[in-house]
């Protein structure tokens, strides 16, 4: 096999069979198909596509390129999330502990990454002593014991996908439905996943700015899964302003555990609830939607996600008293408010630049070497539709320097008050159950 | 400026601005763009196309990454003619002197070549002494002198094209009009051409197998051209059966000398007049096709072409009494006719296959590092049209070797004869003057 003849039958239009799909990502992978050629067929599958066929094959030829996690030693279905990332998104560390406490064990396995703020291991050692060097017997027992754990990303997972993603970031061929699906999908699956649920971001604090890339994506991602034996669910959720009112790592730990509690805001509660109940669904837990979200009401109400919560803090070497007391986590120096200008309502809180003024705090990295600060961020008090009066304040700002004018007029810039009433954005924008 | 951006740009069916097709050309000329980056980018240019300002931009751009053959030291304009190339294309070597001897000087650049019969200077060198190894001062004053003279290929001409064909060649993105059109554009204006005509072959032996394909490459050529400040014209000719009777070195010659004394194949000397009728208004030495036809027609009768090319085959050192005697080429040991099988009319010679059977008999090259038997070849004794009788030879095969089996099995299974008489395909399919 050629991989010139590969790369003219994409160009032409034509469906690549499985072997050439194996060809070239193995190839790839153990360097005997140079850059130049991929990144050419990469751009190939942006114009000409694949099918659901190819798709399929592509994600699971991703996943033999590497170690896959075996998660058999955790009893029940492992269902596993995944977001296409947005600004302020704390649900995770929520949703592992209220769908444990509705009996779906959560094995997480997670990342630091680059952006607005920190990973979720990042969210989680700004509690004392919280830590993921977790044997893998360790994580498995955990999990068959209190229902969740969460470890960092070991092995060798998915090597051709992270060789594919960095050539597809500089050679213009990142935009592709079945490469960005296939990409999303091969690393959870040979993270472990027996059923995948996703939230697709759309917006623009979104990687999908329209809504019919978004479905596109959700679809391409859900097909794929249920194609390859993994049973998959899809929300397509808004993501034009932040979710919830805490951007930063601390201040998203205590955010969590106030959504525990049942008092977190409006917002992330109803996406916890959302996602929560095609996790316990597709866990086994539950025949309907409808009977998942009710026990996912219960185990907060009667506080048993909040008690897996301490459980799996203190299991970890974290100190669980911080669920009772959150003043206990990383505290920033200054804490200031910016008052609104004029009288009105909130007609814009544009996510992307939000999240940049949070990095500017110090609350996420630009590069990898990069630090990052546990305690700062920012607490909005309005959302978009929110009714204001001049002097109240939107946002306070907590900040371990007191000259914070950057991030005041980055905020006045991208969050907008008009004088007439405004709709708030619909959070949950689709549910794909199959 | 970053290529990434380019890429994208072109990927979104954007116009490239010259600055960004500079850059790109540039960058990966010197090594500081990357072959995934510009593969990549050929890509999109094979979906997105380029428009006519682009592609004389990208002409430019390739023509001055490298150096730039000065012909100011020749009087005159000086006239290239290209072939997109075909099989028993013997037009040059006529050509050039019945052009010279119609007053248009021919500055000749040319090379070896790899396919199925060596390039012109192989053909060349099968006379006796003849070589190509002037010097500059040499090369220009024997064209001032004589009208036409042939140098090998010296210099580092359009070092961007060749990284790029190489690139292009292993990555599906060989057939894009843009960019095969300013590949061959960027090598005549680097020689030196300060006009330039145009064969472009269609039909199964060519590089451009269908007539709309070779139609818009000719135009595409025919633009760039005239936005660069080089006049150019092109013609549109028949390559489904090989050009002319001679396919191989000597026998190539032979021909060539046939025509210049008028004697040569009808379709050969029918493309010598067309092609060497636009060399010559391209020179300025007719107002109009007609004239310049009635020119060329005078020096083939008069004798004149023939004096040039005598004087041009001694001037390079070669024996030029091969003009009045061809025997003197190389002559193969062995002599063999291709009896017709059946009597009728012949409809198919599949140019492309009867190449194939003349490199078996060692003519061309496969690789760079082959060496080439001048001597060997075919001689075709009916073209398509033509009534056969059985027994009657249809090839003569020129072989250094007895057993021809395969040459002939080759031969009889892509030369095919049928009982209805057959019409003879049309030569010159299209004449472009603008």
């Amino acid at each position: 096999m050629r991989m010139v003849d590969v790369i003219e039958k994409k160009r032409n239009g034509e469906e690549l069979t499985t072997e050439e799909i194996r060809f070239f990502v193995q190839g790839y992978t153990d360097g005997s198909i140079p850059d130049y050629q991929v990144s050419s067929l990469m751009m190939a599958i942006y114009f000409q596509d694949m099918n659901d066929r190819e798709r399929a094959d592509l994600t699971m030829a991703m996943v033999e390129s590497g170690d896959q996690i075996d998660l058999s030693g955790i009893e029940g279905i492992k269902v596993d999330k995944h977001s296409t990332g947005g600004v302020g998104d704390t649900t995770t560390l929520s949703l592992a502990a209220m769908v444990a406490a509705c009996g779906v064990p959560v094995a997480k396995m997670s990342g630091r990454g680059l952006g607005h703020t920190g990973g979720t291991i990042d969210k989680l050692e700004s509690i004392k002593g919280f830590h993921v060097e977790l044997s893998n017997e360790q994580f498995m027992k955990q999990v068959n014991d209190i229902g969740t754990a969460v470890i960092g990303q070991s092995g060798n997972l998915t090597p051709a996908d992270k060789k594919l993603y960095a050539l597809r970031d500089v050679t213009g061929t990142v935009p592709s439905i079945p490469l960005i699906a296939s990409s999303i999908m091969s690393k959870k699956i040979a993270a472990g996943a027996d059923a995948i649920v996703l939230d697709v971001k759309t917006g623009e604090g979104a990687f999908m700015k329209t809504f019919e890339d978004a479905k596109s994506l959700a679809h391409a991602m859900v097909q794929i899964g249920n194609s390859v034996g993994r049973n998959t669910m899809a929300i397509i959720s808004d993501m034009s302003q932040p979710l919830g009112f805490a951007i930063g790592n601390a201040l998203e730990v205590k955010e969590a555990i106030d959504t525990l509690k049942g008092n977190g805001p409006e917002d992330l509660m109803e996406l916890c609830y959302t996602l929560g109940s095609q996790m316990v669904v597709l866990g086994g837990k539950a025949n309907s939607i409808e009977e998942a979200r009710t026990q996912l009401q219960t185990v907060i109400a009667n506080g048993q996600a909040l008690e897996v919560f301490k459980k799996f803090v203190a299991a970890q070497g974290g100190d669980a008293s911080v669920v009772d007391d959150p003043s206990l986590l990383p505290q920033a120096k200054y804490q200031m408010e910016l008052p609104a200008k004029e009288t009105g309502y909130v007609t814009k809180i544009e996510a992307d630049d939000v999240g940049v003024a949070a990095m500017l705090l110090g609350a996420g990295r630009a590069t990898k070497e990069s630090t990052i600060d546990l305690s700062v961020g920012l607490v909005l008090h309005k959302k978009v539709g929110d009714a204001v009066q001049k002097g109240e304040s939107l946002v306070t700002i907590h900040s371990n320097s007191e000259d914070v004018s950057e991030v005041m007029e980055k905020l006045y810039k991208h969050i907008e008050i008009v004088p007439e009433k405004v709709e708030a954005p619909t959070l949950i924008k689709e549910v794909i159950t199959k």
